[in-house]
């Protein structure tokens, strides 16, 4: 692959320092793990930060040194030649805090116990992850990203640091985000932790402890998530309603088991990535990372004026939002530019018509794709070197 | 209430003849509980058939004799002086075979085994009701319906009624309807069914043996169900993102609490109407309805051709639907208008401009009304005496 950053190996910093969260806690000390792909260079002007979402990671693009079938959830956008062309510049993917990818989170062990943290890790919000990032971004002697992008809950990293860091950034890149949920989507996520947090091996949270996981919770959970990343029409395409076995009913016309077992594909499909990601997934970690997305809202403490709350941003930016996504419809973008606009910044604006849903955002669409090189480009050529 | 039947006590009929039923199963017995309002006339041409959706019964009109607060659930459509007029009509609303409130269903015993039938009741669908329905009929003396009406999945049942039997009803009335579930509905149903099996109480479907039900697995399936029943528009409004509970918080700006408790209104109404839910309905009798909904398809049998599906239709057709149900959207709708105009029949459809998602088919929304009000009268002028 010569457009791969190829094999990959995680990086892990240690903190010492106090971090104060958004709930008045704070977290006396942490490990965030992070990969890099290409070189910082002398200015170093040219680092980008990529954020992740819900369920994604540090490990950005290229291929685990552990694990070959590990690709990175980004692979197809960051690399060699690529979109974000790691030949021009330093990509940065960083675990958050909280997550269950090697970052300090739920998992680790909580210094006032020395047993896992589970429930008692504190809750942390797309603000706390910021300011986390910052202190790496300090560590590795980044004082001023070129960029910092993310999709989805990643977008609205990217926003917070336009925000908490209007210095430290020259670009925000915010793909298939919203300026806050909407009561439907906090519903959907209040259903899936409710999945979670009713199964009886969940345990209060402390399902470690007892050799277990909650993975009924986390099936369910990742089941109405698909649903909700998936466009009708996709799902249409993908699985109609095609029947998963062949019949074996003589009745004329009719090929149903008429059973409640797996009789649909879509059935079978959703099954099987529910089962996958609850081998994977933290139960935790899930309830956090959805709380961190439900209390996102920086217009809230300007009254609801999203253009108050973005005031303070001084980098340009681009946004962009898929036509099929109902779970963060492009309406939602719209807000965004409409506020920045207002502010009288400098905003690149694209709606892609593109029939994946909200997963649009992770595949290789070509109108996408090609917005994304050109708008790095020009980045990349407006760089100090 | 001078516009309600007033107090209404359920009645029941026992038949016992053999079902066959389009598994290729059979029922040997069974038992139908129904109601009725207003009076069937001397020609008996005034009698009305209401279908219910997933969640219904037969008390569809009227306060319940043996609970003072159980309205019917169109209490609001049938009445002395309705849209559906008790004084002009003779009513009769059915609980499904396979339910749970008074007809023989899982929670029923099975005479093989004098135990309830839980998981062993037979899948049961939509024309599987049909024909159960058509036998009520029979023992009531009513060889033709006026009008076969329903909602949703009582929808279905109509338009089944009218190819089935299509010299038994001279109107088919097809409210929030769809020609077949799409692969974004069987989705739905398949993680609400999921949260159900995989509930450890659900014990296979036996749960009965062990006193105990799948309250869990109910819950999320009703909160998946008002999610989905909603329209995001409605949710705004009536939810937004308001938050439960006054600000404890002293943090400058910041009333939230940071908690993985409920904290959204939103969050706190969709537990409350998944508790209630969990408490009345049977968990069997869910899997058993979503499958009938999953499996409703008539043009299958016709290579997915509407129209030829339709064609024994001989009645005229009243459907209507509503601008914000994303779950039967309007579109699904104009695909059964379109069918039923290549066969020539004559329809009567309406596109209604409601708030309320596929909700609004219970609702009083005083356009719908009116239009339901206005076609029962052309029914009335038109009967025999």
């Amino acid at each position: 692959m010569t457009d791969s950053v190829g094999v990959t190996t995680p990086q892990r910093l240690r903190f010492d320092a106090p971090l104060a969260l958004s709930s008045g806690a704070s977290i006396d000390q942490y490990e965030l793990v992070y990969e890099t792909y290409g070189r910082l260079n002398a200015s170093r002007s040219n680092a980008v930060l990529v954020c992740h979402a819900l369920n994604a990671s540090h490990h950005v693009a290229g291929v685990s040194a552990s694990d070959a079938k590990d690709i990175g959830w980004w692979d197809n956008m960051v690399g060699p030649g690529k979109p974000v062309d790691t030949d021009q510049f330093f990509v940065i993917g960083v675990n958050n805090l909280g997550s269950c990818f090697g970052s300090t989170g739920p998992m680790s062990p909580n210094p006032a116990t020395g047993k896992p943290y589970g429930p008692d890790f504190p809750v942390v919000t797309v603000e706390d992850w910021v300011n986390a990032q910052a202190r790496l971004a300090d560590a590795l002697g980044i004082e001023r990203f070129a960029a910092v992008i993310g999709g989805s809950l990643g977008g609205m990293q990217a926003l917070a640091w336009s925000t908490l860091f209007p210095d430290r950034l020259a670009h925000c890149v915010a793909i298939a985000t919203a300026p806050r949920l909407s009561a439907q989507n906090i519903a959907f996520n209040e259903v899936a932790r409710r999945a979670i947090v009713t199964d009886p091996d969940f345990h209060g949270g402390r399902f470690y402890d007892f050799d277990t996981l909650p993975a009924r919770g986390l099936q369910v959970a990742r089941m109405i998530g698909h649903i909700t990343y998936l466009s009708d029409d996709t799902m249409a395409e993908r699985f109609g309603r095609t029947l998963r076995r062949p019949a074996q009913d003589a009745s004329p016309g009719n090929d149903y088991q008429f059973t409640f077992d797996v009789e649909f594909e879509i059935e079978s499909y959703l099954r099987y990535q529910g089962e996958k990601f609850s081998r994977y997934f933290d139960a935790n970690t899930y309830l956090l990372i959805t709380r961190a997305l439900d209390y996102f809202d920086p217009a809230r403490e300007h009254g609801g004026d999203l253009a108050a709350a973005l005031a303070p941003a001084r980098c340009d930016f681009l946004l962009a939002s898929f036509s099929t996504d109902w779970r963060f419809a492009p309406e939602r973008s719209r807000e965004i530019v409409a506020a920045l606009l207002a502010n009288r910044r400098r905003v690149t604006y694209a709606e892609i018509d593109a029939p994946h849903g909200h997963d649009a955002f992770l595949l290789d669409d070509s109108r996408y794709h090609a917005l994304m090189r050109a708008y790095f480009d020009r980045i990349a050529t407006g760089l100090a070197t």
